[in-house]
């Protein structure tokens, strides 16, 4: 049960990741309805790292899921599983949320940048006040870690003593990670008005249309659900 | 510290579960922009039963935080801090989620009606997909706890052998709860508009205004937050 557990794990964290890849890089696009009962589209989809192109949002999901989806899961089953010996599996363990908060800064940065190069006003939402709260959250985690685990001097009978904790309030950090996902899958369909389309869309009339965007979105954020109760049990 | 942890998670659940109370008894409204700047508002908060009145949907987040946030919290809570005897305390555990079970399946059948009578679509959005697997995945859980800790017959041995999987899955769906929860929120906020109004609202304009009923329901999602974290973590 366990195994299959993990196996799961591997698998729906690349998948998610890859998701949320394809939905920025190719489908994401945003359907807005006008007086007429047209419905307008607008592909918002690719990445750029240049002032003022609205594409630098892109590189938020996708750096948020490859750090805190892909690359954290790695780092949580390499500890599971331990297919190495334990200075390899911890170097990979720490070399794994490295990349996540370099991969977090990023991302967050590109989200700061598109509210403050569009003059979107920055943390009103939900999604926001979540995120910084994980980020927090997160980077003391990883501060433990590292003073306790990587920084030499700790003695072995300190490491040993306070793991339950590492490990504890590591589970408690993917229930919350999942918690901000989630809310910002939400947030991006319901700015793009991808969910339930009524109007003419193309030519034709559509009425309660779930768009490839808002399909593929919903299918990443139950993934991670699944991803997240996987995580959680083992 | 995991003493600390309980109170947290007892006093958290309690306030969560209050200020979506709140929110939907008194403060939820609808701000909507008009052609000329004008932002409309419009109080859709209290409850109601009654066929097509869109105050049978208030009675959602209430029924599924009162079952999800507040009871099932207090039914985790009462094997950790273990306050009376062993069977008191199971009784406390199953009476609880007997409780969230009957709770959580009306304040279903309340989105479902409202939906229905107002013909919206049903089960498009991510919050109604994570909802579901919710649903199933604790009503497993429930159905699994009763047959092998209340249904007499099963031996001691195998209630003690399966019980890391009852915790370690409870542990699961306390994170997928909190998921499928601030989903909700963020949906109910973005249908709304009650986040970032722009315009002339009662007369004054307003840029990037954070109404009242955000705030609070932006608050309700980060005491969730803490509230799974603490949880998870203990």
């Amino acid at each position: 049960m366990e195994t299959l557990l993990r196996v799961m794990s591997c698998i729906l964290s690349v998948v998610v990741f890859c998701l949320v890849l394809v939905w920025m890089s190719a489908v994401v696009t945003s359907y807005s309805k006008q007086s007429d009962g047209t419905v307008m589209t607008k592909d918002l989809s690719g990445f750029s790292w240049t002032t003022n192109d609205p594409r630098v949002f892109n590189w938020h999901p996708v750096l948020m899921s490859f750090g805190f989806v892909l690359c954290t899961s790695q780092a949580i089953l390499v500890f599971e599983t331990k297919p190495f010996t334990h200075r390899t599996n911890k170097l990979i363990h720490a070399t794994c949320h490295t990349l996540t908060l370099v991969s977090v800064i990023i991302g967050t940065v590109a989200v700061f940048r598109f509210h403050n190069e569009h003059n979107i006003r920055n943390l009103y939402s939900l999604h926001s006040w979540l995120g910084i709260s994980t980020l927090v959250l997160y980077a003391m985690q990883y501060m433990f870690g590292f003073l306790v685990y990587l920084y030499p001097g700790v003695g072995a009978k300190l490491r040993l003593q306070v793991l339950p904790n590492h490990i504890a309030f590591g589970i408690g950090l993917v229930a919350i990670v999942g918690m901000t996902a989630v809310a910002g899958i939400m947030e991006k369909l319901a700015f793009n008005g991808s969910c339930n389309v009524n109007g003419v869309l193309h030519g034709k009339s559509v009425q309660g249309y779930l768009t490839p965007g808002c399909a593929l979105a919903n299918t990443a954020g139950l993934l991670l659900l699944l991803l997240v109760v996987a995580l959680t049990s083992t």
